[in-house]
């Protein structure tokens, strides 16, 4: 294998790789990053086994050589070293070729690196994902969706299912889901998917978490395919594949409160600010708990109480309150991840009692929704 | 006491003060920030018993008025919580008043805090630093002495005294000089002092990194004042004290070799690229052995072998090679350190024989050097 390649197109395809690959993977060989070489392109691939991340360089791209000199063969060279290889080289093109005896040789300039590689016979096929039942997306929606509900995702293992967003088609609707049993994150958008339907596709947070990571934020389409118990999420140069969780997501919709007693429409960063100051002395994470309550119809109270430190509060003024007064106390820290997750410059906040689950909502018109549940305090 | 006060002032000087405390206090009222209020001003006071900072905010300066409303008096307030509060509260002011019961009342715009403070008698009385065997320079100048010296303390508590920087002041010339005893950096510059003279002022490393942390990158004054256990910085609004350490510092004068064999003189940045390169198949600290071999009058080469990971070589084209050949290693970390700590395009490197210590100096004149064991390879 040899081929020589623009330094800073090589430096862009390691640091994507990279995104998949873990220093303590199980199979020793999945801490290097497999390089191959063909006569139209390299392909760079990363994997941990739960995340595969393959970045294709082309040969040549809109009249410009991306690599020359390209002699076919593949090698495995370890991660540890080589991403701060490439970056750290002198001249703007490398040359990488590889011996019978697996050594590698990377040139450039002046600068020699001899390193020993390994054999890429060795490392593991990556799953054959790609089917018919495709669909495709913007990749800016695509991340939006992510964020907007990902971090929702449970952080323990003793439900695994929880670690994962659900993602569902049906009727050319797209719809996210995650939850960890204290709140829950819900984003749907109209998908044009040809009639493709599925349900109970249990993508890893962390995956997402990954994905949003490495894609650029363009108007530039993805395009997805579900298998069994893959994922595969292709963009232009870009395959990022993904194991799904095993398991059936558990039918989140009828947890959505139908009616509210009492609906608040607020400033969205008004009360972000305010419940952020009002969590400053309650940060340990198990007691992380404001209260809010209504004081009038355009009055409302947050506050929140630590015995050994103190006390705080403050009344802010908002757009409306319809229906029962409130007291109401939660976590902090999911009534801040959802108020941030909504994205839009008013929201709304149905409640149905102080101990019933609520919603918040953007006035935007976009179908995502919040739920928390609240915290019992007396 | 009570004051209004313009809450970014406030958070600079909390910002500053909060460099000295340390959550891990040995005694629990050092957790705390002092806060003392007079009729011409507030002074905020953090300490960790080694560093102590003091910060001033005058009641009014040049005709702007900073502090107003002001009943005197003090208070300590737990610093895990007060830094965040004052930096999110909602308006420009801030009113700050406290109880007959150490209760700290904090007001902006509709938001309230209460929290318990500690009484400010029981915080310890700061030593008495200001004498009149003082001296001033640029704090720039202050900055970058410390910056070419600091990172060659040891931070091996063996041997205690070399964890500081020894100060000395003679015939009006201040010396820096750090060694951990495999490494040695020495900065002199001329001052004007008045004929004041010490020696064996021993700064703590830690306290010299806060310093230049703290300090703003201006060519106002800062004052120095040293006593038999204390050094006081004193600047427009601060005042940054640190114990100075016991014990007395080796001589180190007679450790740097008048005469040398080989001299070579290369372009600092290519160097210490071409180092850099050949450091990163050793990154394990205590294998962190790079080589320097003389090719011809021009030509150096660069070396490196791991052998495990590969070998890494990089021929480099330098200005001049004078007097001997030379095979030398050295640990690339000091060596990187050494170089980046000189500031000057060009270097000289002076070695007496590939087992002696050698000095790198800059060929820009100014009174620096860097002194640095070779490693025995074979």
């Amino acid at each position: 294998m040899k081929f020589v390649i623009q330094r800073n197109r090589l430096v862009d395809s390691v640091q994507d790789v990279m995104k998949a690959i873990s220093s303590r993977a199980a199979i020793p060989i999945l801490t290097g990053i497999k390089i191959e070489a063909k006569k139209h392109g390299i392909t760079l691939t990363g994997s941990d086994s739960d995340i595969s991340i393959e970045s294709y360089i082309p040969s040549e791209q809109d009249g410009e050589i991306n690599v020359d000199q390209i002699i076919e063969g593949s090698i495995v060279i370890d991660a540890r070293y080589f991403p701060d290889i490439i970056r750290k080289l002198p001249e703007n093109t490398v040359e990488i070729s590889v011996s019978d005896q697996l050594l590698v040789t990377i040139r450039s300039g002046k600068a020699e690196f001899n390193i020993n590689g390994l054999d890429a016979d060795e490392y593991p096929l990556l799953p054959e994902v790609q089917t018919e039942d495709s669909f495709t997306m913007p990749i800016d929606l695509l991340k939006y969706m992510i964020s907007q509900t990902v971090f929702a995702v449970s952080t323990m293992e003793t439900r695994p299912i929880l670690t994962g967003v659900n993602m569902t088609l049906k009727d050319n609707r797209l719809n996210f889901t995650a939850t960890d049993s204290h709140r829950l994150a819900s984003r749907h958008v109209p998908i044009d998917a040809n009639g493709l339907e599925f349900s109970n596709v249990v993508v890893p947070g962390k995956s997402l978490n990954e994905l949003n990571k490495i894609l650029d934020d363009t108007e530039e389409l993805v395009e997805i395919s579900v298998t069994a118990n893959q994922i595969l999420f292709k963009s232009k140069h870009l395959n990022f594949m993904s194991r799904l969780l095993e398991g059936n997501y558990p039918e989140t919709s009828r947890l959505i409160p139908t009616q509210s007693k009492t609906t608040l429409y607020a400033n969205t960063k008004e009360l972000i600010q305010a419940i952020d100051r009002a969590s400053l002395l309650a940060k340990d994470e198990r007691n992380n708990v404001v209260r809010l309550s209504t004081i009038n119809e355009q009055l409302i109270e947050i506050m929140s109480h630590s015995p050994e430190i103190g006390h705080v509060e403050e009344e802010i003024p908002i757009k409306a309150i319809e229906g029962e007064e409130l007291n109401i106390s939660f976590s902090s820290k999911y009534m801040l991840d959802g108020l941030r997750a909504i994205h839009s410059d008013e929201v709304s906040i149905e409640f149905t009692g102080s101990m019933r689950p609520f919603i918040i909502r953007p006035i935007n018109g976009e179908e995502v929704l919040q739920l928390i549940l609240p915290v019992r305090t007396y």
